[in-house]
């Protein structure tokens, strides 16, 4: 999701590949022959570019198929860039015990592709798990192996939100995903061919257990911090509550416990048209070309859920694209007085930019791995029901008090100390819920784990995907369950759910705060 | 819109429509046999239910052109509901002169189809023209040639919003509809085909003046009121801005005077999924295969922003639909000790929900005709800049004071006048912007035709499409435009968008009392 998303700030409605690939009349002529043969018909070059998309494909596939063809007798199709593993750029872990999973027999053996920033302390106690959003990869920041930026790159880093300069960081690509972590487009090991829809559904707890196979590889017992976003922060939520005793503090970020209804709606829809897709073929498509327009489709929604509509007022307003010379002059006479009439492709600068984040992704991601994890988001619920229906038993929640930040570790009950309590609890500043929603007693009864964690919720107004009154239940739920240390923060500006990729000074100041 | 849902109410969870189409597993297999043999494949009833649709409709298709080929030569498609006039169930007026339009060459003549309710007084002097959303038929409510139940039904009737025991109310099929108007799948006199694509950019001012020259037919120079919710509310506030003369009041329920970028970006995704549809073939369809499938995606995202979070949590919080015995049956022993695992098909209540709307909207409703009015939603902007790029001169605002109601017409200076208009006033009790949007004087100039216009302006607290900071919006520019006479409420609630639909209690109170 970051990943792809970083593109975002780098769209200019005037760039070449809107000109070039997604813009166009896609107007109805308003003087035309009077029959309706194919070569009369209107043009919509939104709907060529499929075709054109299509075409490309194709045509790479068939490359691929005779220049394959000498040394294997079993072809794939054209490689997106997720599918091109790189391992220089980046560690895999190849984790060769099953791992157990919430809903599915285990996966007999995964890889875990990760990345680290900062050193390790000789006591391995200064560790961060950094947890991605949907569609990210490892790649959070730039490393040596990978000198790229990274979609967190300016929030990692010394004196940064997550300063190198005290802290190691690891971030992995998530279970389930296309870069590099055992996912759908993975070779099953039983079969020797691809997962695809006969992978497992999987849930935020199996992601999160994968990881700490991981952890117990590097030999880290116990994280200073678990930190994430968006469904990173499902994910640094279920760490927390899955090892209450070594798991140090919890991050989460325009989160939530408890999957809502609408952000359900929201990611159907995305599931909905992409598995509409014909190339998606239920799933089995690795052979074949893969369903570009549906991932386009379901990016163009995705997109609408991570900005703001005060965002695109201030941004694009009502502006239309600029027509190309060539169009304007294609007007005949007979409407020459009449206002320029508005294509029925892409033509307001909304339009467009959704155009274009579709276009962009469409090709970078692997379509299964949206679809699991994005079901995976859905079905996460911290509430009490929803934990005993999974048969999980809730660890309990350690009983000793929670580390100290090491400036502080040294004197327990001096002033600092005090002090260092009265930040973390000033969120009961925050008023009581009025109208509490009916499930936060049983979210209360969930997060019971989570007592003794620190655990900093930060909600964002403008967020419609997990809008800020899931952060305020999150926030309610821990303190019912007895957790003094919940810091609160809200924040204003217009950038929505992504607000966690672009506000290094709010966002990232609230983590180099709570992390201190 | 509102036609198909009605049937939002009856949608039963446990309803036999849902377990036969719609539903299934649509999970993969957690023991499966190892090749990936299509046979093996996971089960995935929701894409099903696209192929299975078409399969239907073709041989339909086939069984239309067997019927049809002694008749005629040339065929048409498997006939939809829109696509069967039934000219018995309303009337239609053949308008024989060219319909001028706002961006292309006119409409050489269009239909209009239109019911009535109530009786048309001696000096004409009470009527209302109700105006629709976007995919409604003139049938608001029940007639003696319709009995069916209508779209408006318990807004429309003795007593009741608006009064036919008072009232004489039209209501018309869109310019650009299905339902008997003129629009994309009408046949153009100038070919003998359907206009298909061919068909011009429409804008709302468009659908406002074929309404009138069907106002004109019926010898009616002035309306006692322009109603209309939603779509309806534009075209209401232009029926005032292009008429002041004529229209007495203005009746706007959840609508705006200026489509803004998130709202474009909601239908520009349902454009864009429908266009995807290889069914849609640039429009020229209707010989051939609907593109059914890109209507259930489009109707499923419309649905979306029709309704509001809050109400989905309390309809469906986070449930899952029943498993028919035969599914709970399949599962393997080894995985019996584990919780269900959730389907990568509809599975939560909110997803069967969509599902359910998808499929039930997809054959109602022309695709060219949702492209084509979306689009003219998209493009309505009242702001003074907007209109004049469209060249439009703007009609000076009526210098007499508007209308009274009948009983109090008599008595002008009569307490009961200062009472009146304390009432319209009330409005200026809602505080004015503390951060007005910067187009909002911009908007008070495109408004001053409607200086002195009464109206009404009513908008829902949980609506995400048509939100409530634009209906204060549009009640502030109206006062800033000078208007007097501007009501205003808002409505809490869960029903979001809808709420014009469903609230017969508010909706309605407040436009009787605004009416009376």
């Amino acid at each position: 999701m970051q990943a792809a998303r970083a593109s975002v700030r780098r769209f200019k409605p005037s760039g070449d590949v809107i000109r070039k690939s997604l813009s166009g009349p896609g107007r109805t002529p308003s003087s035309r022959a009077s029959s309706s043969k194919a070569s009369d018909r209107p043009h919509f070059p939104c709907v060529d570019a499929h075709a054109a998309r299509e075409l490309h494909l194709r045509s790479s596939l068939r490359s691929s198929i005779s220049s394959s063809s000498s040394t294997s007798s079993s072809h794939s199709g054209p490689e997106p860039a997720y599918a091109r593993p790189s391992p220089a750029s980046y560690h895999v872990y190849h984790h060769p015990r099953p791992l157990p999973l919430t809903y599915a027999s285990p996966l007999p053996s995964i890889n875990i592709a990760y990345e680290t920033w900062g050193t390790l302390s000789p006591t391995r106690d200064n560790v961060i798990l950094l947890h991605t959003g949907l569609s990210a990869s490892s790649h959070a920041a730039s490393t040596d192996l990978n000198p790229a930026e990274g979609w967190w790159e300016n929030f990692i880093g010394p004196g940064r939100a997550l300063d190198t300069n005290q802290f190691f960081i690891i971030c992995t690509n998530v279970l389930g995903g296309c870069y590099g972590t055992t996912g759908p487009s993975s070779v099953d090991p039983s079969t020797g061919q691809r997962y695809a829809t006969h992978f497992p559904v999987i849930s935020i707890f199996d992601m999160v257990q994968a990881q700490f196979c991981l952890l117990d590889h590097l030999g880290i017992e116990n994280l200073y911090a678990s930190v994430g976003s968006s469904m990173g922060a499902m994910q640094s939520l279920a760490a927390g509550w899955l090892y209450p005793e070594r798991v140090g503090k919890v991050v989460s970020i325009s989160g939530t416990a408890r999957s809502s209804p609408s952000a359900i709606a929201m990611r159907f829809a995305q599931r909905s048209v992409l598995m509409a897709d014909p190339n998606w073929n239920k799933g089995f498509y690795y052979d074949g070309l893969p369903p570009h327009t549906g991932m386009k489709l379901a990016r163009q929604i995705a997109t609408i859920t991570y900005r703001s509509g005060p965002e695109w007022d201030m941004r694009f307003g009502r502006k239309l694209r600029r027509l190309p010379a060539a169009e304007n002059s294609e007007e005949s006479p007979e409407i020459a007085d009449k206002p320029r009439a508005p294509a029925l492709c892409p033509d307001f600068l909304i339009e467009t930019y959704l155009d274009y984040q579709g276009e962009s992704f469409c090709l970078k991601y692997d379509a299964n791995s949206l679809i699991y994890i994005s079901k995976a988001m859905d079905i996460f619920d911290l509430t009490g029901s929803a934990l005993a229906e999974l048969r999980f038993t809730p660890p309990p929640p350690r009983s000793s008090p929670p580390p100290l930040p090491p400036s502080m570790s040294a004197h327990p009950t001096s002033p600092t100390h005090t002090h260092y309590h009265w930040v973390l609890s000033h969120s009961k500043s925050h008023p009581p819920p009025p109208n509490p929603p009916a499930h936060l007693p049983e979210l209360a009864e969930g997060l019971r784990p989570l007592a003794n964690t620190p655990t900093l919720i930060l909600g964002v107004q403008s967020d419609i995907l997990f809008p800020v009154e899931q952060q305020r239940e999150v926030a309610d739920a821990l303190r019912m369950a007895g957790n003094q240390m919940v810091s609160y923060f809200e924040l204003g500006g217009v950038w929505g759910h992504d607000t966690f990729l672009l506000d290094v000074q709010n966002v990232g100041g609230a983590i180099r705060g709570f992390l201190s």
